[in-house]
């Protein structure tokens, strides 16, 4: 099987072969095929007075799982950093560092996968970078993306939007990606069916952003590392005016997640997902928002978890099923490396 | 010596710890304080019609060597990049990979070397992201930087630009950054004292684009890996209609990097540099704009060192220093891994 030398990072005719030979025939378009150090963009493209900016490295192990790859989570990824500013996502650059001796087979794998989100979601790559390392230096296969987007003019979120009463949503079913990643990488003795969420997160949320409740949107942020305890608990320590209560009854739980959480001793609160928002709105608002949402496949489990308070400042706290509260803290150690 | 664990890259506490204690140390500004998924940026910081977009991995071995170090080479080579399509370089996202077990003390070196050449070049990193990974998986840190910059109106540059006649520019002596690095891995038992040229080149380019010849430009390059053959090949492979003929003896190199091409044995056209642009401009304007760059410390020893042809069509010629022509073709093997 034809497998990645140094060679075809050293910019010389390698280099040359595999940005025309598989770069271009994955991810073809006018403003890639100029080939130059940047891509040229026409200010024209930004028809909104913000523009979202950002990147993430993506290194999963193993590069393949159930419910999709590195290629599908680097894309989707930048994708729902894009959104959660309230963004349209227009524009990515990707990067690969490809260990030395990688098969071609899996690397046009990822480049594929890459290439069927790009085109479903309507993305363009317009730029990139391939290195090669020695077999030591790196596992498989990294990426890094960065993405551009639009923000939409009716769209204000900021930490300091956040008030008490104002109601906390999660788009779905938690702790998917997590678990499935964890079982990849070992036998456990059990049978399971679980597999990553991993989704781009725009055609849900373009449902909220293009209707009348885009208005009432207070903060927005993809629940990944960390799971959703992270996300709420980075909120309250930005924002130290409010704190937040959940519902534990209201959690969206898929009931393999459950057993297998009760299983493992793993609460799904710190677990990772790859394709749920937690969105923070008015208390007007929130119902009809989880109305819109539920209509979609992506948002079906979406549920209303919570609420921002204006006790226990600073702090996450949770009703339990049995009614008593118990705070839900900023996870402290590494339950799973290598999990995006 | 505090080192890095796997659970700094986890999502939670350390993550945030690493964040606001680290990174906000060393790149504290009012975009990147909002700690959002994305920066959020105003279209008004865009005053021109186009906006440079890029992105570059950076797995340099050693990540410290004579004149710079990582962390100064992913900033200076995503602003050489947007400096090459004509822009000034203004937004820097940054996405780092640390191998677990790195100290502190070392990254704190790379993050305090990023934060001076922003401050110098007066870029911003408004958005970011860090991963650790297992030993095994990773060497030391590696950097993907991606950069938006804006294009000066005045610049136009294009493949479809070059014509016959037009001259070749290179803004200084070749080959430093390679022969820099190979010799920093090795013992070669001979003394040497070369320093890699890795620096911004806005500052030298920032000189003619706000000058007259400005218009006159016709492309430009940053030579890095592969050198100048790679970059010179890469031209008269996209544009089809012209050759390009080099002078020997006009070709810049110190006489350091002469003495160690000799003895080695390379050719120091193949070598990478990290502070060279090649540049292609109409005849008329060539020698004002040599002395244009002459004048600026970056640019002391820029040379004209040959012209675009009607002959040769696809190939890159040198009339060597005894009148023989010799073709420069397109690197083909690796000459020295993680260069850049």
């Amino acid at each position: 099987m034809k497998q990645i030398s140094l060679s075809y990072g050293s910019g010389g005719k390698l280099t040359y072969e595999f940005i025309t030979q598989y770069i271009l025939k994955y991810f073809s378009n006018p403003l890639l095929e100029e080939l130059l150090d940047s891509a040229v963009i026409k200010k024209d493209l930004f028809s909104t007075d913000r523009i979202a900016f950002t990147i993430d490295g993506y290194t999963i192990n193993p590069i393949f799982f159930a419910g999709g790859d590195i290629g599908k989570l680097s894309i989707c990824g930048t994708i729902n950093d894009l959104v959660a500013v309230g963004a349209e996502p227009k524009l990515i650059a990707c990067s690969l560092i490809i260990q030395e001796g990688l098969e071609f087979e899996v690397i046009e794998k990822v480049l594929s996968s890459i290439r069927n989100v790009c085109e479903t979601e309507n993305v363009k790559i317009v730029t990139g970078d391939t290195k090669v390392v020695e077999r030591t230096a790196c596992d498989k296969i990294f990426i890094t993306t960065s993405g551009i987007g639009i923000i939409k003019d009716n769209v204000k979120l900021g930490y300091d939007r956040i008030k008490p009463e104002d109601k906390i949503i999660v788009t779905g079913n938690i702790a998917e990606h997590g678990f499935a990643i964890l079982l990849s990488r070992g036998s456990y003795g059990f049978e399971y069916d679980i597999k990553s969420d991993c989704a781009s997160l725009y055609p849900l949320m373009k449902k909220i952003f293009d209707s009348e409740y885009a208005v009432e949107l207070k903060f927005l942020r993809d629940a990944t590392r960390g799971g959703i305890a992270a996300v709420l608990n980075e909120i309250v320590k930005q924002n130290k005016n409010v704190g937040i209560e959940l519902i534990e009854e209201n959690i969206p739980v898929s009931d393999e997640v459950k057993s297998i959480s009760d299983i493992l001793g793993i609460d799904p609160l710190y677990v990772a997902n790859e394709g749920k928002m937690v969105i923070i709105t008015s208390d007007s608002s929130a119902e009809k928002i989880v109305e819109i949402l539920t209509s979609h496949p992506l948002g079906k489990n979406s549920k209303i978890i919570g609420k921002v308070t204006d006790t226990y400042k600073g702090k996450v706290v949770m009703k339990t099923l049995y009614g008593a509260y118990r705070i839900i803290d900023m996870p402290t150690a590494e339950q799973l490396p290598r999990i995006c």
